[in-house]
């Protein structure tokens, strides 16, 4: 089925209200679910809602805490998320910094003690429609081992790059991982190899069977040994900056993902005249090969139209949550 | 035959001061050169020395230039690069970031209309030397397609990520092709495939087969379309903030290889107290894997005790050099 956008997002809110959460605070978590979704990200919109309620009532997200600065010195600030919503904390942090740089040029927010940010990219599309380059990351629980080892040491630690552009943002939003865990479902339920190797198998042979590396749980960093020292650079930035949990310290279990560490950085691009035209004209270059973010603005216009697709499970699932 | 490290340094220094460079900025960027054999990162250190000389006596780096601010909005500033050599640019830029982020927290500096830089792990080192995590990248001419596309429009842009840690920095320095030319050339030489696939074959299947790479010019991006995005991402945030040329309009031949952009930005992780204990625990949890950076020490330490290795040929051209 399909559900409106607005609609989407006045449930979801609805329920969080339920659940005590200040309205404005529940509108804008809701709303940040509802655009995920709008933006064709569907693992991370409302499929993804049940379980961040399940953790709000099981104590481990904080629905009442909101991520306050702990420390600055000029455009650097150190701010803690206190176990509150992950998708809050994150556009607190990154409209932090872009506010910052407006001042300075540049801003960073390191974010500790915080929540799964659920969309990564949100927080681009939020530094790029305010004219600002956002580069922004997050560590995780141990998913991702590292090149040379086994067992799962690394995060996969998503990473985005988010360009300002009037004819169209071009916004990188790329975990180290080759393929996510949910991917390689995908994949397997379809009955599909991958399109290149994803993973080792138990053999510790490289491998394009999902179902093969869900079991070995050895996934592969992008690059080899380069996605894997990048995954480990980002999360030693993240948590040295921030003050808070490493990958190597955070439960590997979903459920229990808490204390992990963001860095949001903007970078005053709108103020440099001609920062536009040569965004232009490295799009025109490409020649049509598609850029990052290009699909979602159509599928993001489709959606308002139509509503976004949710399945029938998920959505009772939710009518449940509203009614109870 | 190995050389000193301070002989190598004295004869590039001197071969500069020949050519009417300046003498502390001949010392310093000849430093520069000696300190990436020091490092055993030979494919930038003096073997790349008769190259640079030979674009100084060609007009395209001018020997004399030195980068300049051109803009300034708080913690964030715009140079020019001047066609300069691109290491004393490039070590002029972090040094300034360093500054900047000593006031600030963060500084960024964006240089346009430089020379390749050498080994851009150099500035990494710089920044962590001076408690800094240090984040820098470059662009450079059309070396890589995108992800599907077959001509090369992007740059292998190679990222710096450097993390201080008084035990040993954690220094990645990675191009965004899973295997330079350099290194294509060298697995052909020994006559051995490359460990994983590297690129694509003139019939645009995946090969390990390095000269087959090196007939399409079709060099993978690491993590396929991961690291095609990412490079575009890099090239546009580079040349946008730097106000200078994106990859597509930098001149396709090494040897005119000038007016490209980079970025550099210093985060001042040593102000946080606890940053050095976070760090030592995520390299204790590796549990002996090794890190991006952890060899460079042993064979600095090789390579200050025996002199750094260069081979005879290399060696003769830059005694002629010297000598004329």
């Amino acid at each position: 089925m399909r559900i409106a956008v607005e609609e989407l997002a006045r449930t979801l809110a609805g329920i969080l209200i339920a659940r005590g959460m200040d309205e404005g605070r529940a509108e804008l978590c809701a709303r940040l679910f509802a655009e995920t979704d709008r933006d064709g990200v569907y693992t991370h919109g409302v499929n993804r809602f049940p379980r961040f309620v399940k953790m709000i009532d099981a104590g481990a997200i904080d629905a009442h805490a909101a991520a306050a600065c702990a420390a600055r010195m000029g455009s650097l600030e150190r701010w803690d998320g206190a176990r509150g919503p992950g998708n809050l904390n994150a556009h607190a942090c990154m409209a932090r910094a872009i506010a910052l740089a407006r001042e300075q040029g540049i801003g960073c927010v390191a974010l500790a003690h915080t929540t799964h940010w659920m969309r990564g990219g949100s927080y681009g599309w939020q530094a790029a429609d305010a004219g600002m380059i956002g580069i922004c990351w997050t560590n995780t629980l141990p998913n991702l081992p590292p090149w040379g080892g086994r067992a799962p040491r690394l995060g996969n630690n998503p990473l985005v790059v988010a360009v300002p552009r009037s004819k169209g943002h071009v916004v990188l939003d790329m975990a180290m991982s080759q393929f996510s865990y949910g991917a390689l479902a995908a994949h397997r339920k379809r009955g599909e190899l991958l399109p290149v190797e994803g993973g080792f198998d138990d053999d510790g042979k490289l491998t394009r069977d999902p179902a093969a590396i869900e079991r070995s749980q050895r996934p592969l960093p992008i690059g080899y040994w380069k996605g894997s020292g990048l995954s480990l650079a980002l999360d030693m930035a993240a948590a040295m900056m921030a003050g808070g949990l490493a990958t190597h310290r955070i439960p590997a279990d979903p459920e229990r993902e808490i204390g992990v560490c963001q860095m949001f950085v903007a970078l005053h691009a709108a103020v440099f005249a001609d920062a536009e035209a040569i965004a232009d004209g490295v799009i025109a270059s490409l020649g049509g090969v598609r850029y990052p973010g290009e699909r979602v603005l159509r599928i993001r216009e489709e959606n308002l139209a139509r509503g976004v697709p949710v399945d029938d499970t998920t959505w009772s699932e939710v009518q449940r949550l509203a009614s109870g």
